[in-house]
């Protein structure tokens, strides 16, 4: 029997550059993760594209998906729009022994926890709360209410922290994506997982 | 006050080679370790250095220690000799916020395991068996005796790997190091060492 893959999931406030550690992570060659794409309705960002960065779903598609039990993993309404993770894809995909990569919202992690406490949950955290502002002010998509929206919203997400295994702040891309990595990596050492391997090759011997 | 330092120990097998990862740790630019030097009674193998590798001592000296509370952390006497760690340079090193690194034997780790619980237990674990006979052979400094006595105490301390929290294989030194620098990388990243300080900084805001 293949050993079970690890449930990596990456969260943080909006505005912290989940989407842009996940990309980075995903360019470099020797990634073993394997990417769960989400669902949403919001409008794509520049260079986003559908199918690759999220599958972009109307509110009606997306609302037939809760019904059809797609979203039995996770799903949440995030500033006006809904955010989901396709479980038959992850299910899937643990079950053949790699490692399933989630970059989501606070909410949508938080169910994940519930549904999967097994799961590697890492918090990318802004370097202060004044930079994460003039991060979304400068993406420069948001009207003033969504930033002020999106503030309360981070401060009370910096609350939540504590629903975490990990803690990475995001001051360096590269150094986020490297911190993540070893992450990974020493969740794959930790005695519960190796173990049962020695101990079975203790009894043949 | 400043962050307590994370005490690491590297164990495992007699010839599993965690003096040969240990100096290749701290052969490399970036270690951030601070190493804690043993004090043990077996003489020196080639290439080691009193003061470097070993505080080397007679069996008269070990025992004063003891009875003068050095030994406070560990001691133990392992096919014939003493080991053990000296407890003042440890306790001082974590409350300067520095990370200190033991490398002992098993039945020392177990001990500090007792007076440390906090600390990072990495079992160093051969390949198989059979190369771990092969390792003890071809070092070419013990008699058939004592490579079947270590043989037996390595097949039980395999069975201890359950006192520990990672398993690293030691299939290659460079590898070895990798990994056991992305357990300590992890390990500072915890969410319980890295929550407080962000939480602190929501209140000055």
């Amino acid at each position: 029997m293949k050993e079970r893959g690890l449930l990596i999931v990456l969260s943080g406030p909006s505005g912290v550059g989940k989407g842009t550690v996940r990309q980075a992570i995903f360019s470099q060659q020797d990634t073993k993760f394997e990417y769960s794409i989400s669902v949403t309705t919001r409008n794509p960002r520049e260079g986003e594209v559908d199918g690759v960065d999220y599958f972009f779903k109307s509110r009606d598609e997306f609302e037939r998906m809760i019904e059809n039990n797609k979203l039995l993993l996770e799903w949440a309404e995030y500033v006006g729009n809904y955010y989901g993770t396709p479980v038959d894809y992850v299910e899937q995909t643990l079950q053949e022994g790699k490692d399933v990569f989630l970059e989501i919202e606070v909410q949508g992690a938080l169910q994940v926890r519930n549904a999967f406490p097994e799961g590697l949950f890492i918090f990318l955290a802004p370097p202060s709360l004044s930079e994460l502002k003039n991060r979304i002010v400068t993406r420069g998509t948001e009207t003033d209410d969504l930033i002020e929206n999106r503030m309360n919203a981070a401060k009370a997400e910096i609350e939540m922290m504590d629903a975490y295994d990990y803690v990475v702040e995001n001051d360096d891309i590269q150094t986020a994506c490297d911190k993540i990595n070893a992450i990974v990596l020493a969740e794959h050492l930790k005695r519960e997982r190796v173990a049962p391997r020695y101990k079975k090759m203790l009894e043949v011997e």
